[in-house]
């Protein structure tokens, strides 16, 4: 891996060069992204985006998860639209796990309108959903695969959001219990799939993922801050489409459906690039979370 | 995930309190851990322990694994011993990926004794690892479970390192170059499996992963960091063996063949804690990496 750095930055001048005739060799995962035309490519719609600035200065951007978990959404909705999550902060950062914010005083009340008892949403019907298998094992489900910009594992008729890395959950106490939404963790390390359908999957980091894996790890038990330590807080947290349409981020995602994607899943799981000698022929769902782009809102 | 802190923080009096009674639930994987025995633990050489000193103050260890890579490991002895890491800096560190260090100057010269093209020691034959199958489905490998104390990948006749979490690697140039163990990285993301047997793995981080994980990412291609930006520098690298006996970590791993192990693989795969609702039943070998405690050297 030492030298990937001057391997990329050496392949696209070259593919310019040689555009017009027939490829040499298969595209790379990064070249099929970069070359798929718009029409492989969906909006995350604003009202799906939660746009979080941290008090570092740093923004993180997290698209929520209607089709999977649709009243804990709207309870994040509710919460952004308050403010409630504004001045807020990051409790626990524990390695190879999770990043989770929330109030650390855990005295401040709800906003009204808020579902205090959430449904378990841990799965939802396979049907519906447009369902793209990719056909290669998973450790943990009899099935992964795309639906609608998502990684998806299924079982029988049921279908849910991966703990992927980046992949975003609700906090929640013992069972039935469900989390209201208010405390959120995002996944910084190895896919805990065995928390899959024994909490709410919501969404996904799109964008400053960096400043939730790159903090200090807490010191306390499952990586929780010590009582007084320093942590970063949330100065504001909104729904993208509550900020002015100037202010606004905007990310799309690559289609499920769109054969591109079909062409990105197996380059990944077959990776030929000049550094590979063995291609896998498989790929985890983690390792296959579909390509998302920032684009002028 | 909330209140998991007060979960924890109260199993172990209450346990107490019923040590004379069988236990009324299975053992959580922590309790199994706390309650192994040490006859089922197993130390590491000192010379299989690589101790790195970051210029922050932090300590990494690294175990490394002559079973698997004795060529590539012999050159990392001999580059700690001749004070070659001494100096060089984290170059990389790429978000769910890697941390990489080595010489930015990549003009130091190697010492003298170094194998200059290590053979491609990307597997080695199954037979005399004394492999224990963990019997979970993997994405990957037709197989995986441990050995040595070691999480280890098959298929066929040949078993290897997989990539996970914290397992370290050998950068290297394009095939059929293999790194000579000059330049090394950490995996801090979710397990590039994709790379096993394309690198040389020949270790995992046994303290301090945070010093890998909690740095600030690269800014460039591949998360190199922008020449002349700020980057952490090893003062010091030295195999345990060398240092002086007071002044030497020592580590012990859960012995693949103790029978608290075969339970604690059960117990990860099928979480019954009061938290859980549905145990997964399976169990990704990143997910399964074998228990470490420092012990007195």
């Amino acid at each position: 891996m030492k030298h990937r750095l001057r391997i990329a930055a050496v392949a696209f001048p070259l593919l310019a060069l040689v555009a017009a005739s027939p490829p040499a060799r298969p595209l790379t995962p990064s070249e099929i992204v970069a070359q798929a035309p718009d029409s492989a490519w969906a909006a995350f719609p604003a009202r799906d985006l939660l746009v979080i600035d941290l008090d570092s200065g740093s923004r993180v951007v997290i698209a929520l998860a209607p089709a999977f978990a649709p009243v804990h959404v709207e309870n994040i909705r509710a919460l952004a639209r308050s403010g409630w999550f504004d001045g807020i902060t990051i409790n626990r950062v524990q390695d190879n796990y999770v990043t989770q914010w929330g109030d650390a005083t855990e005295k401040k009340a709800l906003p009204a309108g808020i579902v205090v008892s959430p449904p378990a949403e841990y799965a939802r019907p396979l049907a519906g959903l447009g369902f793209r298998a990719m056909g290669y094992r998973d450790a943990y489900a009899a099935e992964t695969g795309h639906a609608g910009g998502w990684p998806v594992a299924r079982e029988g008729a049921l279908a849910w959001l991966p703990h992927c890395y980046g992949m975003v959950g609700v906090g929640r106490n013992l069972a039935p219990d469900t989390g209201t939404g208010a405390e959120l963790y995002a996944v910084i390390g190895h896919g805990p799939r065995h928390l899959d359908r024994n909490i709410a999957t919501v969404g996904r980091v799109l964008a400053g993922i960096e400043a939730l894996t790159a903090l200090p790890r807490g010191t306390e038990a499952l990586g929780f801050y010590k009582e007084g330590a320093p942590r970063s807080a949330i100065l504001r947290a909104r729904i993208a489409a509550d900020m002015p349409a100037s202010e606004r981020p905007a990310f799309e995602v690559m289609r499920s459906d769109a054969p591109q994607f079909a062409a990105w899943v197996k380059a990944r799981a077959n990776r030929k690039d000049d550094f590979f000698i063995r291609p896998a022929g498989a790929l985890d769902i983690c390792n296959a979370l579909p390509p998302v782009r920032a684009v002028k809102g």
